[in-house]
């Protein structure tokens, strides 16, 4: 099976809201631009590439909605989509690449701006689901015949407009009739490796094995992993890459052991405007992401939290990028 | 507030049901021995030392409920507690220290029998309360008078029969004037460091931050950790420890940022018959502790899961041993 994330339907999104898997499979179609704000602060929708997907979509749905095209009005739900969340330069980029779309066509009528924004996001889409398939086959030359991959978070079809980054990689060795063994890191707080990986890797008919964040350390010190891949939040100019929590732990980890760490992520996914990883935003989550998460409380009332939703990994521990564009040494 | 997680109760044992805590504090006493070891696998009663201690009580429980004395049956359930989990050696020590004692004592009635068992488990008890007080003063030593620490886990009073081993230097640390400042990683699966480590510092008035496991590495990263406690369930001849899996990926990141990396434990972890970490048994816990814990189920039906309870230490990553007995380089 392969799922989609996300998808025009009409003058609407529809999109699998992520959060009720992987007990149900539920799509949403959604008609008001601040349901999608709202779904993506909520991580109905997540994934670095899917967010901007989900923006830039968000911006003819916002149109269509509103009845008549105002550029005040277009740049104001922009802004609202650019501050959904802050550490992802994807959302950004896909929302100022709509909005300087739009500005060079100067739509005069309603039904001209409403087309220019369906069009724009429809292109954005497609761009992202070559980019994952280009990701894919430059990332499979890395991997050899028979191996075992460890990844972090969510990097697949839910993630993005295609296959996936990371996980695009590991779809591409299958298809290739490599042979692949995978471990998902639960990825603590909200267990997108748990919830969404594992489940997307078991639809795909993927070898996969749930681990722990911190079994992570054992499987490398018994020579179990050949490799590590992620995904990534934004790329900074130097190489330092913004990831979810936890990925910085996985890079030091990996170099300790001599495994090759790869990032994965489509060009949309660095930053010409940050010079280093000291510059980008960190976001940090609710408290009750760590403490009541699962439908029960798991921590004292009354204590204090420290939850970033990401780390950043320097540029030195990373083997190699893996774009759209190729294969870059780190 | 001072906890006390075990203790005596005329002819049964009292003790805290661990796996209703932070949100009940639930006392129990119990007076079938078989409910002792139950509790001990479904760990209401944990921690290396705690269910030593509480192994020790059991058989004086089981003769008490036995109500007569054959050596036969103390040392079938003996074998029965030393079973019940494998891989901290302290069960083990108490049982065969107690089974050592009653047969160097030959005692010939079952009220005598009784009365030997129950005094053996209470100094058993007694000793590692003191045990606790030493590790506490000889680990104070290291730590400077402000100082934030990461520890993993609980090692407290819930661990053990007196204030602890890590987090017994930290409340020693606290009541000599030091002002410390506590990371308590959450410990997936189970959550000891949320449920018992986070809680059980709130009541000491103790100032900490709870994180997931996988903040600890940005930690380290970002300076904020000045020393890294763990406790340990079984150390090895050559120095290695098995302990709560996620301290080995603690034990790289610390030597990776120069941070101190100190393994706190009474002399009874250390086990003379055991030359390496590779000899140590590895208790592999049900994937429902990953997949289910928090009552409701976060990972796909079916799905493949790897989750040992504990890692191993190489000796090479300690920075010192602090003992009962004093403190020994790594």
């Amino acid at each position: 099976m392969r799922i989609q994330a996300l998808a025009r339907e009409g003058g609407k999104l529809r999109f699998i809201d992520q959060t009720k898997l992987p007990l149900e499979l539920e799509y949403r179609e959604v008609g008001d631009y601040r349901e999608i704000i709202e779904a993506i602060k909520e991580l109905q929708i997540r994934g670095a590439p899917a967010i901007g997907i989900a923006a830039a979509y968000g911006l003819a749905v916002a149109v269509e909605q509103h009845g008549e095209f105002k550029f005040d009005h277009l740049r104001q739900v922009a802004q609202q989509f650019k501050e959904a969340r802050p550490t992802a330069v994807n959302l950004a980029w896909a929302v100022d690449r709509v909005i300087r779309f739009v500005e060079g066509e100067q739509p005069t009528t309603f039904a001209a701006a409403r087309d220019l924004l369906w069009a724009e996001a429809e292109a954005i889409h497609t761009q992202d689901r070559m980019m994952c398939a280009a990701i894919g086959r430059h990332g499979a030359e890395l991997i050899g015949p028979k191996a075992t991959i460890l990844t972090h978070c969510n990097t697949g079809a839910l993630a993005t407009g295609g296959i996936g980054t990371a996980l695009g990689i590991i779809y591409t060795c299958v298809d290739q009739g490599k042979k692949i063994r995978v471990y998902a890191d639960e990825t603590r707080p909200l267990l997108q490796g748990a919830r969404l990986t594992a489940w997307e890797l078991q639809q795909g008919g993927i070898d996969v094995t749930l681990i722990t964040d911190s079994t992570a350390g054992m499987l490398m010190q018994q020579g179990k992993i050949d490799y590590v891949l992620v995904g990534a939040d934004r790329i900074a100019k130097n190489g330092d890459v913004a990831n979810k929590i936890g990925t910085y732990s996985l890079a030091v980890l990996a170099k300790a052991h001599g495994v090759p760490f790869y990032v994965a992520a489509p060009t949309s996914t660095f930053d010409p405007k940050i010079e280093s990883g000291d510059e980008i935003p960190i976001e940090e989550r609710s408290a009750m992401e760590v403490t009541d998460s699962f439908g029960r409380r798991t921590a004292p009332y009354d204590i204090a939290v420290y939850s970033p939703a990401f780390d950043i990994t320097p540029a030195e521990y990373i083997t190699a990028y893996i774009t759209d564009q190729g294969v870059k040494e780190g």
